[in-house]
């Protein structure tokens, strides 16, 4: 019997969005270590294995990263098929660097299947394009939450790229923009936050940079959510403004 | 009978890499108009509707962008299911954006099905995290292509993010590596370029800013291909050494 460990990106929510591969995968998995934002659905993909919650609250770890390192190497090295799966790409602020290294270094193989980032899908999902032609030809993406413990340094993303994506963006809001606007993006620049981005309870609100931080206050808008700041917002709010004066029957 | 456009990303090459949403829309088309990047693979997945290649070459288009909005909106309006496959995701230099508004405009219904992009995977497929705890929390995606028709701002772009992704890159990679240099990257910098990622031809090739360009002409590499830059293609070449370490019978 030989182990293996696969390091599956779930999407950015809907469980649509994970990959075939993924849903491929999942259905080999002896163990699935899942995380907070991988949709519940996808466990359905594997009914017959077994289940390690290894989820981060905001502000508290369920379990820490060297414990996820030893649990999928253990369970690898025991023979097992072991599935990770993470919100959005292992690769994106997932951590999943940290797990391949883990397995590489035991000698467990494994294989990285990538999935829709949020940093992408999330504006998607309010209309919003990060790139489009004449508005920006470039974005970043950072997050806001310091779980990877090192700092952020919003000063340096915000003087960066067109399109600016900001990761887990719901705690601090009031206090990132300030801090974008403080590094030179124009307070009146639009920006959104898209709160469960792709489910059932996404909602998301567009205002600036300046105005954006009460706007989601009032619309009561909390984690998981990403920030999204440029002009591709305006895209947005032209896609809105033509489709509703589309006859709803067409819709 | 009511038309539909799907916008709707491949991924980043292999065809396992699509959506499972995106499998199923595939499976609903009367038409499916395709781009270069998208796998060939997945056009098996409607295997009853036309095709209509719409895809660019490198240097020439084989359709102006009004000639696809058109045909997007035309065949809607006809009451067929219309899928427009592009490669990667469709918001990530795709020119979602645009045709999301054409459909929009005339009032035709759509649906943005994202797709796993190549400036996440391409990386990974090479053994690359574009963040990495420690090491990298940011990145920012530009493509080195005018296909757009704007001009790139390589020197904003690289004094922005720990990681730099660059799309479109084979082409022009010596002019890409100098200008990031000359903006403050340092030449030692490391760079890796994957050509043709996750599919059977793909090949990498690591270096640093300075000398990534000879390498890569040594090795043939050409278009499609993804440069990135930063301290996390240490991390691939981490990964590479502890696996050349592993007996292979066990790899």
């Amino acid at each position: 019997m030989s182990g293996f460990v696969y390091l599956v990106g779930a999407g950015p929510g809907d469980p649509k969005l994970i990959t075939v591969r993924g849903a491929e995968v999942l259905g080999l998995a002896d163990v699935v270590v899942y995380d907070r934002l991988a949709s519940p659905a996808l466990l359905e993909l594997a009914p017959s294995a077994e289940r390690v919650y290894a989820g981060k609250e905001p502000g508290r770890a369920a379990m820490r990263q060297e414990q996820i390192d030893s649990l999928l190497v253990d369970r690898a090295t025991a023979g097992e098929v072991v599935v990770r799966l993470k919100g959005g790409d292992p690769y994106v602020f997932g951590r999943g660097g940290e797990e391949a290294l883990a397995c590489a270094r035991a000698g467990v193989p494994f294989e990285v299947v990538p999935g829709v980032s949020s940093a992408i899908a999330a504006p998607a999902a309010a209309g919003i394009p990060v790139t489009h032609r004449g508005v920006a030809q470039s974005f970043t993406v950072v997050t806001v939450s310091t779980a990877h413990g090192d700092d952020v340094d919003l000063a340096s993303a915000a003087r960066s790229a067109d399109t600016l994506v900001l990761l887990m963006a719901a705690g601090r809001l009031e206090e990132t923009c300030r801090s974008l606007i403080e590094a030179g993006r124009p307070d009146d620049e639009p920006a959104a936050i898209v709160q469960w981005a792709t489910t059932p309870d996404q909602r998301h609100v567009v205002g600036t940079l300046a105005d954006l931080p009460a706007l989601a206050l009032a619309a009561s808008i909390g984690p998981p959510a990403t920030l999204v700041v440029g002009h591709v917002v305006a895209v947005a709010e032209e896609l809105d403004r033509l489709r509703s004066a589309i006859p709803s029957a067409a819709r």
